[in-house]
């Protein structure tokens, strides 16, 4: 009997353990596999023997596991390098694979991630190496092409609505408020800015304005906006998405970019701050607050939606039961059957397809202004972020447990 | 029969709401007052006659609000003028509460609340206008002298403390970690920032240093202590209160300062940033994360502690209680039995001894090097942050319901 591996790559979220835990779920009922093995941090660990035996770990500690925000694997941005200009790498990691008796082996990841599955198992098929890879989703962006969203959007969507109410209380507590401005994550896309439209007092939107990378941003109008909207009621609540760009497609806040990841990706942030320099120079106001969510939308499990974190764990279940099936080179993505009476159910898709793409927000979503959401999206975005999670606790704080430490 | 009127002052908390709905609950089972109006925007509002009858308001809608974080009835940050300067606006005070046949005022707020009403109390004993003046504690930072804690702190410190948890399982994820910094709120005192002591994951405090305006900052000590912890570990969490100070007790931010409130505080942020600069100039790392917490840590009822609401509950209750019987200038304090069978009780402390005064974190419940808290804090911290609320939801997010909008 053979074996299988685990591993979680990229960005974290706050729902990506669950994956590994519905595929240890799937192989306690199933026995498709003697062991399932973790791999800790990824790729770039695989390829260091990092390599532990989650089924040997006790049913407790799983449990804890599963409701763990963050890669509890540990991560990397680990790009394989491209066949045609070296098999190296390739060769060592099926070697380490083969030491280990594995013969599936499932990426938890997103489009950087399902390129490595999609090399990888075009290397295997070529060199009848006998060993299947399989792609899990996850990202908080909700940017992978082929599924109706990702495991950890509907979290960091939640955490991101939640905290656009509470903030938005907060800033409208004087005679005089001020200009408050959300800054949330979304490089490319603006799925996470967007789904704040479900963000409600009062049955009436908290968000005066939205900003997206779809719809292109213009400071001149933007502040004519702002300006109306202020005079109008005394206060003024944004939320933008870091990536938003000029007409030109000139990131908004490039001046602010400091750095390069390992693929390639400037690492934005601070777009909420050049807003605000904007506003206090046009003389709108003196009182305008930014807050950068930053990675707190991506790990709080505390406020994470129990449907993404029962989706995540079947994808992961599911993901185990294709591999058995043969399938490689794969990712397993989720369809919707309708809005109303969500029910969601799970398909496969090349990991190809999904590799090094990016699925926008739908531009017939955005209002014509380009400052705000339709109804449409709000009926996409309410059943992902349904219940809350039953989380242990360890004397008054979440227990959480992980294993790369 | 007459009347009494409750008002909101200073920075909102997550919790400010349960001590007017305490109150309501008190006048309902005692019938003391006919009814207990809400003041709009605390004194500022109520020159302006912005009062609402909250005994209108249905039993549905109060429950809402007691859930609802930040000041539902709006605030104000005004200063009464000294009463050698102005008698005039406590004489257009005094008469609107006659107005509205109000006997007993009622101010949910910090140390320049306990000032107002001070102030307020000594005018009418002297003039014997019949109106009895009481403050009820409110703050996030815990500074206010004679009570063992206050209302809104707990609340504050269990969000604070829950993202500490989630934030070092996202700054640990790779091989090669970074330096992340954790910065709270904490002008003068470092409650907050301490609280995040109680903060582990298996068993092990995440913080690996904790910085407090009571400790004098040194920069020379705080990048060796960082980069000896830096090699050590490859990764190094901080936490940080935005009000540290170096031995001539200057704000390490002070170069940051932008504005100053009504009150002539200066408004502080971006320690964290400060921070960040010193290490990557000290180039002990490129990977420096720093994250603001900023307002998030007073509104995040959906992390609040319930322990918390329950007390800013009683203490309201208990304010009219003490109210009935005549008191004034009085501010109700919290009291402890012991912190393993932890009960809380009330009492009461003259408004004047709170009002402008500061209650620090002890020294002695820091470490000698400067920069960490030890175990009798944790002791202190842990029963106030106990359970989580009920909170009612509308779709998916919380249903908060409030007053002044």
């Amino acid at each position: 009997m053979s074996n299988c591996i685990i591993a979680q790559s990229g960005g974290p979220t706050a729902v990506i353990n669950s994956s590994v835990v519905g595929l240890l779920h799937a192989n306690k009922e199933s026995k498709a596999f003697e062991k399932v093995y973790g791999g800790l941090n990824g790729i770039e660990g695989i390829l260091n023997r990092n390599i532990i035996d989650l089924s040997a770990v006790s049913d407790e500690e799983i449990n804890h596991f599963r409701f763990t925000p963050s890669s509890g694997l540990g991560s990397c941005r680990y790009k394989l390098k491209d066949l045609e200009n070296s098999s190296e790498e390739y060769e060592r990691l099926i070697e380490i694979l083969k030491e280990y008796n594995i013969t599936s082996f499932f990426y938890v990841g997103g489009n950087d991630s399902m390129d490595t599955i999609a090399k990888l198992s075009k290397y295997a098929k070529k060199n009848n190496v006998g060993i299947t890879f399989m792609g899990i989703p996850k990202t908080i962006d909700n940017d992978l092409m082929f599924t109706d969203h990702t495991p950890g959007f509907g979290s960091a969507a939640k955490f991101i609505g939640t905290t656009a109410i509470e903030t938005y209380l907060d800033a409208s507590v004087y005679i005089n408020n001020g200009i408050f401005i959300l800054e949330t994550m979304g490089r490319d896309t603006g799925w996470l800015a967007a789904s704040t439209c479900i963000a409600r007092l009062h049955d009436k939107p908290v968000a005066d304005f939205i900003y997206l990378p779809e719809a292109s941003f213009d400071r001149y109008k933007f502040l004519k906006d702002v300006r109306k909207k202020f005079e109008e009621q005394n206060k003024v609540y944004i939320v933008v998405s870091e990536g938003i760009k000029d007409k030109d497609g000139k990131f908004i806040s490039e001046l602010n970019c400091s750095a390069q990841d390992n693929f390639g990706h400037a690492q934005l942030g601070g777009v909420s701050d050049y807003l605000k320099r904007l506003i206090l120079e046009a003389g709108i106001t003196k009182r305008v607050k930014s807050l950068e969510l930053s990675v707190l939308q991506r790990c709080a499990m505390h406020c994470a939606s129990d449907t993404d974190i029962t989706e995540a764990f079947n994808a992961g279940k599911i993901a185990l039961k294709f591999a058995v099936q043969g399938e490689t080179g794969k990712m397993v993505s989720i369809n919707r059957e309708d809005n109303e009476l969500y029910n969601a159910y799970y398909s496969l898709v090349e990991a190809e397809k999904v590799a090094n793409n990016v699925r926008y927000f739908p531009t017939e979503w955005i209002n014509k202004e380009g400052n705000f959401i339709n109804e449409e999206a709000c009926a996409y975005f309410e059943p992902l972020i349904n219940k809350s999670p039953k989380l242990t606790f360890e004397g008054n704080l979440p227990k959480y447990k992980v294993f790369n430490q």
